[in-house]
Parts: C-alpha cells; sequence; structure tokens
C-alpha cells in the first residue's frame, strides 16, 4: 500500500491525534485500519475477524478516554491490532507475530497504552475493577474501561469480577463486545439471552449459528439480557451498534458520566468488512495468505493457503486417535472449553456431535463436569490446552483426584508454543500436576504412540495426563508402538556407551538427531523414551546411569519442577550414588515471548546441536580423558 | 442424651425410612437432629451454623428423593451432618471430626449417599450437571440434585455451570440454600438482589447485615432475583422457607417434574433452632464446648471455651504483622475470598475497613483484582489459604507474574492442616509455584521471621508467596529477625557435624527438636532456616553437604515437586558430585484425610522423632562407621 492511501491514518501518532478529527475523517481512518490489517494478517498470520469487527469500537474509545491515564484493558486481546496501530505501532506493526517483532497480544514492553498482557479470556474485568478500586482509595479521578467478548464474559473470572464491581459500586465501566462468537460458536444459557436481544437491537443480522440441544428459547425472547447485568448491581446501556462510530461516541460519552459499574452493549460483527470472514467466522478468526496488493494481478480474495505442513499435527493426531477409541468404546465422550478447533474436538464432534461437550471458556467447570460424567459411569476427556489447564487446576485437585474419578487430561500446547507467546507457553503442566497423588503423567513420542497411550489411558483405572506440543508429528519410529506399560520407558536407541538422552515425549525425536549428531563426532550416546512423567521409570534410568558417565533428561518444559527435576528426585530417593550423573535439560527459568518453535527450542539448547552440546560440556566435566580421546569436538562453550 | 429421646432418628438406618414418617414425626426428627448435632459438635467441634440451617432441608431431599440411585451432591458439604444422621451413620457420629474417625465432609469411603468429596466451594453444580449430562446419554432416568449456598452461587465455577445448564437444558435440580450468609457476611452485587427477596419472601428477617461501600440498592429491590437465573436459562421456583418441611417436600415434588434445569430458591437460617448462633452467625459457624447435658446443672448455653492455645496463631501472628505494615505503608492493602476470619484479615479489616476487600469465594478474580490494585499503586497482600490459591492459579501465572505485578501471597494453612481434612491440605503451593519465573517463595520459622518476611516482601519488587501452617507459632528463637536477604538461609544451630537438616518455614522447630534428640544419642547435627525455597540458597546448601555426611531437607509439603526437589534440583546443577548427600523429607505421595496436625507430621514421618530416626537411617547407609562409634541408638528401622 503505497502511503497516501493511508492519509488518515498515518496522522496518527498517539490516541491524541485522534480527538481533532469529524466523522469523515473516523470512516475512512476505519478503512484505513482494515486493509492494514488484511495485509499484514494475510502475511504474517494472526487474529483477523476479532481485530476487523472492533475498528470502530477502538476508534470510538481512543476519542472519548484519554489513555493512558484512562485505562483500557483488552480481555485476551486478540482484538487490540487497531489499538495497536492508533497508540503509535504502525511503524512497526508489519513485525506482526515474527520473532523478536511486535506481539500479536497487548504487551506491556511495548506501550504504555497497554495495561496488561493478555491471552487467557476473562481477566480484564478483574484487572479494571482492581485499577477502578486502587485508583479511588489513591483519590485518583480517571476512567477504567474493560473490553470484554460475549464469549468471554461468561468465564468465571467475569462473572465473579462483575459481581464484585456490582457490590462495591466503584465507577469503571465494562464494554460488552458482543459479536455472537467465540473462536468457535459461543454456549451457555447466557448466550440465548443475548441472541434474543440481537433480533431487535441490530440493524444486521449476525451469521450466528446458536448450537446445541435447545434452540432459541421463546421464553428468553421476552426477556432483556440487560436483566442479568442489572441483578449484579451494573447499569446497562445499549445494545449499541458497534460499527457505527459516531453512535459509539456518543454512548460513551454518556456512560462515561455515571458514578457506579456500567455495562454498554456493543453489537459487532467479527470480520466487519471483509465478506469471506463475515461467511465464515471461524476459519477466518485466525488467517493468512488471503490478501494480494491491489497491482498484484492475482484475485484480491484468494482462497486460503495455509502452510499445508508436510506432516499432519499433534492435534490431528490426537484428534484421529480419540475418534477411533470412542468408534470401539461407546463410553468415551470428550469436554473442551470453547477450543474444538484448537484440540482437534471440531473432527470428534462432527462424528460423535452426541458425545463432544463445548462448554464455554469455562475450565473450571469443564473439570468439574468431567468428574461428574466420570460418576455417571462415563469415560471423559478433557481435551485442553496446557496454559488453560490452569484455570482448572483446582477441580484437577479437588474433583478429579480426590474423588479417585479418572479422566483423561489430554493437553495440546504443551511445551514452547510459538508465536502464541507469552501468556500461551505451557510449560508448566508437569510441576503444578506431578505434585497430585494417584495422577499419571504420560507424553508419546509420535503418533503411534499418542494412539496406544490414549487407549492405554481410556482403560480408567487412573487420571492420565497426556501432554503434546504445538508442532507437527515426527515420522514414527515404529509403525505400531508397543504396548505401554504403566511407569515403563523404552529404550529407542543404544543402551550403553558415552552419554545417554532420557526424554520424555516429542522431544524424544530432537534427542535422536542429537545422539546421530555425537555419533559423527564419534561419542556413543543411547537415547531413552521415557515415556512417563509420573510414575518416572526408575529402574530404567538407574540403569542408564549405571551404563553411561552422564544421563540428560529432555524435556519441553520449564526446569523448576518439571520431569527432569522428577527424575533427579527419583534417582535421589533409590540410588544416591548415582544421581550426580544426572543432567536436566528443559526451559530455563524465564518467561518465554513469542518466536517460531524451532528457534524457542534452539534458544532453549533443546534443538540437537543444543542437546550435543550439552553432552559434551557434561563429559568435558566429568569424563574428560573420554572427551580427548574422540577426534572431533565442537567449540569449547563449557 | 437417653436413647427414648431419639425416637425417630432412632429408627432411621437409611433413606428409605423417611418415607413413611408422618409430619408430627419430620418435626420430631428435626428437633432429635438439631440436639444430637449440637452434642457432637459441642464436643468435638465442627461446623455448628450451616448444619442446623439445613435440617429440614436435608429430611425434605430424603423423603422426595431416593439416594443413592437419585444424586444428592452437597457443595462445600459443611451443611452434610444432617444428612449423615439420615444416612446411616447416626451409630458412628459421635466420632465426627476425630483421627480416623467421621469426616466433616461427604466422604465417598464412608457412604454410597456421599456423591463426592466435597471441601471447596462451588463445585457440586458442575459436578451433578455432568452426572445428569452423563444418565441422559446413557438412556438413565434418575434425578440429580446440587445443594448449593447463597456465598457459594456467586463462584465463578457455580456460575460457568449454571450458564453451562440453561444451555443444554438437561433436567438438574439446583437447590439454592440462601441464608443470607457466607462463613462470614456474604459479599457481591446478586447478594443485593437476594436480599431485596427477602424482605418479602420469608417469615422471618435474617440477621443478615448486607456490608460494603453501598447498602441495600433501591435499584434492586424492584427485579426479581429469579429473573438472573432465568436468563441463563434456568427454571426459577422460589423463595420457599426452609424450616417448613411440608412446603419444602411440596416444592421439591414440583420440581421434580420439570424436564429442565431447575433451579429452588430455600430460605434457610444458619444455626436455626439455637438462638446464640442466629444472634451470632460469625461465631456460631464453627464452634466447641457449649453444650451441657440436661442433667449437667451447669448453663446449657455455657459461653464458648475455645481451647486457649498457649501461644498464639500463625493466622494471628500475620494478622498483627500485617496491621503493622499497614499502619506504617499507606499503600497496603489487603484482599481475601471470603475468609476474614480464617486468613486473619477480620482485626485487619476492623483497623484499616477502606482498605481491606472482600470478594467473595472468588479466587480467580481476587487474584486478578490483585493485579489491578497493584498497576493502581497500591502494594496487595491477598490473604489466602494455600488450597484455595489452587483456584487462582492461573491468574498469579498470568496476571500478576507474567505481568512482573508484585503482590504478596500470604498463605495460611500451608502444609498439613489437621482436622479439615483431605480436601483442605495446603501441600502442592510451592510445586505448583515454584515453576513460575520471577516469582519468590519464603517460609518465616517464627513470629518475628514473619513480620521481617512481611515487611520485606512489601518492598514490592517481586511476587512473594508466604507461607505458614495451621498451627501455633512456637517460642520465637531470637526476638528480632535478622535482616532478610533474597534467596539467602541461616544457620540456627551447629553448622558441621555428622548431619544437617535444612527446614523450610515452621519446620525448623521440629528439626531443632530433632537435633537436641540426637545430641542426647551422641551424633551432631546442625540446623538450617533455609528462609526461600525459590531461590533456594545453593551457597548455604553446598556448604552444609561439604560439612556433613548427609543433609536432610525438612518440608510441610508434599515431596512431589517441594522444597527437598528444589534443593536437589539446585545442587545438582552446581554441584553434582554433591547432590547424592541430600536427603528429602516431606509428606509422601498420597492424599492426606483428617486428624490432628501432631498426628499427620507424625505419620509422615516429620515430627522430632522421625526426623531423628531419618538421620540414623541416612548415617547408616552412608557413614555406617560413624553410628557404630555412637552410644546410642534407635531402633534399627533402616
Amino acid at each position: 500500500m503505497s502511503h497516501d492511501s493511508s492519509k488518515v491514518l498515518g496522522r496518527i501518532s498517539g490516541p491524541g491525534d485522534l480527538k481533532q478529527l469529524s466523522p469523515a475523517d473516523r470512516v475512512q481512518l476505519a478503512r484505513e485500519i482494515r486493509e492494514r490489517i488484511c495485509r499484514v494478517v494475510s502475511r504474517n498470520g494472526g487474529h483477523f475477524g476479532s481485530n476487523m469487527g472492533v475498528v470502530e469500537l477502538t476508534i470510538a474509545l481512543h476519542t472519548v478516554f484519554e489513555s493512558p491515564l484512562d485505562k483500557i484493558v483488552w480481555d485476551v486481546s486478540h482484538q487490540c491490532y487497531p489499538h495497536k496501530l492508533l497508540t503509535g505501532r504502525g511503524e512497526v506493526f508489519d513485525s506482526l507475530r515474527t520473532y523478536e517483532g511486535m506481539s500479536g497480544f497487548c504487551h506491556k514492553d511495548e506501550s504504555e497504552h497497554d495495561t496488561a498482557y493478555a491471552g487467557h479470556a476473562g481477566t480484564a474485568t478483574s484487572i479494571a475493577l482492581g485499577i477502578a478500586s486502587g485508583r479511588a482509595a489513591l483519590g485518583a479521578d480517571r476512567h477504567v474501561v474493560s473490553v470484554v467478548g460475549d464469549a468471554s464474559i461468561v468465564t468465571g473470572m467475569t462473572l465473579e469480577a462483575l459481581n464484585h464491581a456490582g457490590w462495591i459500586g466503584e465507577r469503571m465501566i465494562v464494554v460488552l463486545n458482543d459479536n455472537g462468537m467465540s473462536i468457535s460458536y459461543p454456549v451457555g444459557g447466557l448466550h440465548k439471552a443475548l441472541t434474543a436481544v440481537r433480533g431487535t437491537g441490530t440493524p444486521e443480522s449476525n451469521p450466528y449459528r446458536p448450537r446445541g440441544p435447545q434452540d432459541l428459547s421463546p421464553d428468553l425472547a421476552g426477556l432483556d439480557v440487560g436483566g442479568f447485568f442489572e441483578r449484579l448491581g451494573l447499569d446497562y446501556v445499549g445494545p449499541v451498534d458497534g460499527h457505527d462510530t459516531e453512535a459509539l461516541i456518543a454512548a460513551l460519552e454518556q456512560v462515561k458520566g455515571r458514578g457506579g459499574p456500567t455495562l454498554l452493549h456493543v453489537h459487532t460483527r467479527k470480520g466487519h468488512g471483509w465478506e469471506p470472514a463475515i461467511e465464515d467466522p471461524i476459519t477466518w478468526h485466525a488467517a493468512k495468505g488471503f490478501w494480494r496488493e491491489p497491482d498484484d494481478d492475482r484475485a484480491q480474495a484468494a482462497p486460503l493457503a495455509p502452510n499445508a505442513p508436510r506432516r499432519p499435527s499433534w492435534t490431528q493426531a490426537f484428534s484421529r486417535a480419540l475418534i477411533d477409541a470412542a468408534g470401539e468404546d461407546p463410553r468415551v465422550v470428550a469436554i473442551t472449553a470453547a477450543m474444538p478447533g484448537g484440540t482437534g474436538l471440531d473432527a470428534f464432534d462432527k462424528q460423535f456431535p452426541d458425545r463432544c461437550y463445548d462448554v464455554g471458556i469455562c475450565e473450571q467447570h469443564a473439570t468439574g463436569f468431567a468428574s461428574g460424567l466420570r460418576l455417571a459411569g462415563l469415560k471423559p476427556v478433557l481435551a485442553i490446552y496446557s496454559t488453560f489447564l490452569q484455570r482448572g487446576y483446582d477441580q484437577v485437585v479437588h474433583d478429579l483426584a480426590i474423588q479417585g474419578n479418572p479422566a483423561v487430561l489430554a493437553m495440546d500446547r504443551g511445551g514452547l508454543v510459538g508465536d502464541d507467546g507469552v501468556t500461551h507457553q505451557g510449560l508448566f503442566d508437569i510441576a503444578y500436576l506431578r505434585c497430585i497423588p494417584d495422577l499419571v503423567l504420560a507424553s508419546p513420542q509420535d503418533e503411534p504412540e499418542l494412539r496406544a497411550m490414549l487407549r492405554w489411558a481410556l482403560r480408567g483405572e487412573r487420571i492420565v495426563g497426556l501432554r503434546w506440543p504445538r508442532d507437527t508429528v515426527p515420522e514414527p519410529l515404529e509403525r505400531e508402538a508397543p504396548p505401554i506399560e504403566l511407569g515403563k520407558g523404552r529404550v529407542v536407541r543404544g543402551g550403553e556407551g558415552d552419554a545417554a538422552f532420557f526424554a520424555y515425549g516429542a522431544m524424544v525425536q530432537h534427542a535422536l538427531e542429537a545422539s546421530h549428531l555425537l555419533s559423527h563426532r564419534g561419542l556413543a550416546t543411547s537415547v531413552v523414551n521415557a515415556r512417563f512423567a509420573k510414575p518416572i521409570d526408575v529402574e530404567l534410568l538407574v540403569q542408564q546411569l549405571e551404563r553411561h558417565e552422564v544421563v540428560i533428561t529432555v524435556e519441553d518444559h520449564a526446569e523448576e519442577g518439571g520431569f527432569g527435576s522428577a527424575c533427579a528426585q527419583a534417582v535421589l530417593a533409590r540410588r544416591p550414588d548415582l544421581v550426580g550423573r544426572l543432567r536436566i535439560a528443559g526451559v530455563p527459568d524465564q518467561f518465554v515471548h513469542h518466536g517460531a518453535r524451532p528457534l524457542q527450542l534452539r534458544d532453549a539448547g533443546l534443538d540437537a546441536a543444543g542437546l550435543a552440546l550439552r553432552v559434551e560440556t557434561a563429559l568435558r566435566a566429568s569424563a574428560p580423558a573420554r572427551l580427548r580421546s574422540v577426534a572431533l569436538l565442537s567449540s569449547p562453550a563449557g
């Protein structure tokens, strides 16, 4: 896009520049913001529909309020691109979601206008209420606004915050950005009430397909949804057309003057301004490769061409394995907290619609619900991201483990997640789960093993936490995985030599690569597929320690309290004389921001080269003579 | 009480025996149940007001439904004593809350009528909805009922479950047991709406004191609270007088016939039938020592005589320390999730009512709210039980740590909690927190150190998790604690010898006792107060390993992933040659049920005798000659 087409956006270096715009300027600005988002997201990938839907709302918010003195807190923040463009980040917007470039979410280090990092749903209203209460206590008189989607408004955390806001009566504004959608279709009783409003409140009807055992209840059509929020103690204003900037400005000016907590209900359309996204909002929640420059003679709206991976993703592998397992056992049911696509349950849902439960962005309830399904005699599989299971942590302890109610926790995005960034990293699950008694943790090295492990876990004797990363599955080692046995690992290469890798899950492939690298350098290394992080196969681990100078545990997880830590603890209890030969390779104790997964693995020293270097460093310390005897060494970094 | 006075209760060996009772029998039965609860709770301690309030409701539920075919799920289950008395446990009820006796909560091993263990609030409706959905999927046609208090109904988990129930439309009944109280006074906007109903719906007014910046909003008086639940998609019936058994039976029969999810609103009074408890419901939430036998000539309602501890509790020590710190720094504010008494914030609230936030049973929001308070420039202290912080785990990661928003997590009940039982154990906090980057974990050995640590943590540079157990503070080692330095521990006894204890927090006292025991047996042991679990003082630990045959880490926490595990990991990274001298003493990897804390410490081998035995066992293995040279040995258990 040439600069002259950006005649308004180019003049905006911060929210202050918005104040002088005319209504016509604002229409033009909205057009320019949408074009910019299309171009960059088409190239870099990223959230699309949610950002296209809030262009007018963002312009209105920054026109009415004075950020950063007034605080705007974006929930989840996958709708923050217009905000980024209006808060001085137009120049660097092309680097969106690239390694060391701009984050796809709000990011405090990028701008004083980003009140909080965000990535998990439902947090904004709690944070905003805290700011409002704290400022009131300190006598500061500024506005605080949270912007929350209709899928996020029903998370337990937001409902808790609304109930508290209605109680203490602090002045704050909650903007309900109601686009009738979650990442997928929304669920929940309240959505029926929201949909009932939608029929009369907005000029355009939303391509919203209510989905569930009941269609829109006629009873609810007569109930104003505002009554829900009023009973929590908030004032309710709306609904307002979220694509009419002038109406939004007027509404925000109105609620700005109120003394207590107010909810402003805004109707938006996901993907507004880009027809294909309106027609298929799920595919276009995140998108890539659809935009061509105006002077490009290919069609502007080229069909989506996602980077077709050479191999299927772990998500797809799980999806297929679950469908097969469910085909064999009618008691197998699956639960997602509003992530049917991300977890692979979308395909399962097509096959077994009556056995798939989407509970909304409600991980606490999802986990308790799994406990109840089990009590009814079913075999629940909770398909969830590692990072989002943190929301259901207490329920894993209290409602599954203490109850002795077996379930499968199928954790996707276990490990370094790449571009999704710091809030989505799945680096803590082993640490927070392995302290729970009676719980089993396992992770497959490849797709055949995933299938075997899932089937094994579905025998339903224990709570089993399975994990895999956001990645493609490696070439399988064997066509069919040897039988799974509780707490037993397998030697997949060697068995004695200079050093061994004791690797967990998807890290087996990187350990194997490292082992090949090292063999070229004259060092004999073994590779063990640990299979289990709880219980640790301590017999096998001790055997490896006896047969090698050094054993390096390998995990795509925080080193603090993770798999390697569990190995050290297990060996210390069994054979303290050998524990000194152990080394732990995992993610160092710091937050990891966005970037491609291979780069993140490299930075953590967990790719093949990094693992090979770790072996050499360890041997240099413990068996220097052995190292001198081999021909080749990498650069002396130890 | 002689047996003849128990003429109805004595005939009830299970819910089936209730069906034939006449209304007059039921009145008599309620009286007998109350008398029995008074006698046993007066002697054994336990929840009082909540149980006295649900006597008629429990009789009605077991009259109308057929447990265990129909499922009744008691939320929190601190209202389950009448249920226990009606489900065949009258004989053993005298052993309530005693070591190896009857649990004070629902307990699956005790009875098939106990659907789930419970202890955390807000879980029942998720579990009940899971059972209802699972049974529907399997074609089973039975009723499922959750019984939820008005304080629990606003937990995020319950609101998530209600929203899901309203969506899928599965048949189930939620009984809202509205007594206008939490453990303390309830909070939240919805409570204003509930209170508005109370004015007209019940024959007696509740001694309910709405408390917060706003009194009962006149706006809400015109809103029927049922509209809240109706907008979530549930039918609403009520309110019904919860002390009129016949009215309850009629209402339950009515909602039993409905096809979808129904909320039955029941008004009860905490402590009904015992006047002092109605007048002071907070004190009487749990009570002891108030009942005398009828032939006892002392007054029946003797004043409460709690077992006055020789020394103050950790809770009291924290409360005083916080009040003092807040007196010095006006930015210090405190948050509780409905536990002002349990956490010691009640006294703080009296002193600084404008700086104390009770957000209700909403740990997710409490943690996010703390983040917002910090962003506003305050210094939030989240006073919370270790086990309940599990509910706010994701928020610690996402809304505090990733944001870099310092706060103090003041964890009470960190460790073995005694009589409160399996759901309340605080055994996982080190494991689930130490994997989080930039977070500091510390624990004081005595009251002066608690004061110093709290003041240090309130400098506000880091997120600091402090923990102390449900116990009395030990005699302080020094009048004033030496200055706190990040990641630095202190030698409190010895410094070289046969073995050292590297103890965390309140375990220092037990290590000191063990050290004295061992010195009588001729063994020289040192004791280190580690102070920090993150970062570990690895220099000091290595020094101790160099100067002793064996170093035993001591913690009142699960061994898996806890403090000792962190020590092993730190030494392995620094001095692998020494890590073999380390031993870990913590709570073994299994759930711990109720019983007095000293017994639980003994069973875990964490009392002085157990720790001394661990030293001898370790030395027997690593330095047998040294052991043979000392005069006295305990029984050879190694």
